[in-house]
């Protein structure tokens, strides 16, 4: 058996604890798999006393995980700090610059810096591996990077952020409100105490840019991701949705049309018989497409101790393995430069709830403003009125530009009949036969 | 870059001709990703001069593929005959015999002499990669090699023969018997001449003993499958089975209890909100769970020139980028040995449907039945007298042991208000949160 591969772990947070747990209890396991031993030889973290329910007695204590990565005997440097910037950015660097190996879960640093690390860890010749950052029980990076690289991926969707799927979920099968179910998810330990950058769509950017990257063999581009969140989304909504034969979710979709890409987070109706609409709770789905393989959809757990240690552990026997793969799956100056398709080019159907004053004329000037745009609409539902003498009519039309649906929209808020800023929601008839 | 890798394809077929096609469509990509081009320097096939739309001139013909194995200056020699015996396996030998590499699409070889191939694969030091053999769309072989090697799979179960998944479908959208949606899946080349390989559950017992065997680091045991076909469901007990909350598939399912090793494919009613139940026509779905990763789903296509030719040039671009990983993911001699779990000991419910005589007493007499092999019932649908003076009666029983509830039913069949044998289907309560 060759020398053992030795790691030295930065952030003992759950996923930290976690692999050194999973570390330990496979040790045969990964000796036999790896023809090698993985071997903790390094740990920090901002405390040392800490109960962790760990002993880390047989490993050296590093209080600054920067020189930790620098000046220790490892080959391999696991970074599980978290963060874009700051310490975790520091520990990568240092790793790359002393020509270690990286293992990281950090989808905030990939999806922000993975661009400028990956040539950095080019020229070092050392791998940066990231399977944890992205849907932890899925191991969709190597799917996208190895296993379906026979063929060209042409469009990419899926549900990549378990708290706002939770939410939405609960929104749908309780009837409350957002801020209830949030609340309810916090308790639970499903959404973080400020839950903006899970609710807000960045967490689910972040991990969209990473697999658009990866599956087109593009530039990572996180800042040509449009992003909107669930934040305005109702239970009316979600409940109308269903009568019209839809489930809203929060969907992540990347696409290339040439030398266009498109990427965006935001709510969307999806048909009900979607393979993401049976997606519920804090699962994570991600869905490849290409003229060769067909459709491809690969579900599981999306975070949490175990799916994610259970990556980072995965990459590590890549590592031991010597099975090494450039960054994004090609060298980074292969990587190709797509423009941008901004998002009032987006053409589709999308649903909009107006609430208006139950008085003649008001279906009229609603058609007439549509009309105005050449936009024809598929099916009208509307309500009867409520306490206030306002009435809900919803309206999915045909597929239409993005920039037309939103000039309707306004003309149509200008009127004194509408009482409210009309909802829009898009609408992407994906994970369907 | 390095020098291309030399490979030569045996069987023209549409995998082989599909193969050709995509490494010629990708060959600039491919190099990219590779750091090298993967060269087509042989090909052989019954006929040389049968229309195929490509272009040979540029390759060496070889009328006999077992010596372009031996004899052609190919790194890798591309098996896409077929068979588990003759000629596919003396090319694989003959290849892995003069130090090459081989990828094969050959499920059947691989299940019945996978064991001893990967042995000498690894006496000659090269590589045996059979992706495309398994669910072609899915790279689920790497992913239960690599992408999941962090923690261990307790169970794996799946959708694994997309010819019998379109009949069970096909029966239950229209009500039609076996033989006549089998007679239309022939005609829409989703069905053999022959249908015995796929209806008959051949075809997902190769492929559930190489997953097994992936999945737990077991010897690949293809004999000890337990193997029930299709041809006795009929669409009464999809209809049942329906109104009781089930949809019928044929199942593979493999799981590890301390060291015994069930696996068996048969018809299984699973729930109705199971993610076997939604996945319809010729697709595939493998299920794996483990303690740490919890639970992850992969679905696609199964079979097909564009799945299966993309699977070969994925295994292709590992060898060519020297990604290796063993046969089955450790090494041969430390392949765990396995004790078979018989299926007469299979603990779980059932599902019974009897035909008997609309007598007073009868019910009292089945009921007895099973009183006396102390299972339990949990429901019960009887169904008013048909033209004969028969009623279907249909029992979902509580969780029992098989050679129990098969001693009940031979006891019930042996009374004379009993006018059919009794149907019996297991029920899997698989792939629900």
């Amino acid at each position: 058996m060759s020398d053992s591969l030795k790691i030295a772990i930065a952030g003992l947070g759950t996923v930290g604890t976690g692999t050194i747990d999973l570390l330990q209890r496979g040790a045969e396991d990964i000796a036999s798999r790896c023809g090698r031993r993985i071997e903790i030889v390094g740990v920090s973290a901002r405390e040392k006393s800490k109960g962790r329910g760990l002993n880390l007695d047989d490993f050296s204590w590093f209080d600054d995980p920067v020189s930790m990565s620098s000046d220790s005997d490892a080959d391999v440097i696991v970074e599980l700090i978290g963060g874009a910037d700051g310490v975790a950015k520091g520990v990568v660097e240092a790793a790359i610059q002393s020509s270690r190996h990286v293992v990281t879960a950090n989808k905030a640093l990939i999806a922000e810096h993975g661009k400028s690390l990956a040539i950095l860890a080019e020229e070092a010749d050392v791998c940066l591996a990231y399977e944890a950052a992205v849907a932890g029980g899925i191991p969709v990076i190597k799917v996208l990077k190895e296993g379906l690289a026979g063929t060209r991926i042409g469009r990419l969707y899926g549900i990549l952020n378990g708290t706002c799927n939770y939410i939405l979920s609960g929104m749908r099968d309780t009837g409350r409100d957002f801020s209830d179910v949030l609340a309810e998810a916090q308790e639970l330990g499903y959404a973080e105490k400020d839950p903006s950058f899970d609710v807000d769509g960045v967490d689910a950017a972040h991990k969209l840019a990473i697999l658009a990257c990866v599956a087109f063999g593009a530039k990572l581009d996180f800042d040509s991701v449009f992003i909107d969140g669930i934040r305005s989304m109702s239970s009316l909504d979600i409940k109308y949705a269903e009568e019209m034969g839809y489930r809203i979710k929060l969907i992540g979709i990347a696409q290339v049309h040439g030398d266009q890409l498109e990427q965006r987070v935001h709510p969307c109706l999806v048909p009900s018989n979607s393979v993401l609409a049976a997606v519920d709770g804090v699962s994570n789905v991600v869905v490849a497409e290409g003229e060769f393989f067909g459709r491809c959809v690969l579900e599981g757990q999306g975070a949490g101790r175990g799916p994610t240690s259970s990556a980072v552990v995965s990459d590590l026997m890549d590592i031991a393995s010597e099975r090494f793969t450039p960054t994004f799956g090609l060298p980074a100056k292969l990587l190709k430069s797509l423009t941008l398709t901004p998002i009032n080019q987006r053409k589709g159907s999308y649903y909009v709830r107006l609430k208006v004053l139950d008085e003649t004329g008001v279906m009229a000037d609603i058609g007439a403003a549509f009309r105005d745009e050449a936009i024809s609409m598929e099916s009208i539902l509307q309500r009867a009125e409520d306490a206030n003498g306002n009435v809900d009519v919803v309206i999915v039309t045909h597929n239409t530009v993005e920039a037309d649906i939103t000039r309707a929209l306004r003309n149509i808020f200008m009127r004194e009949s509408v009482v409210e800023e009309p909802q829009i929601i898009r609408i992407e008839s994906i994970g369907v036969d």
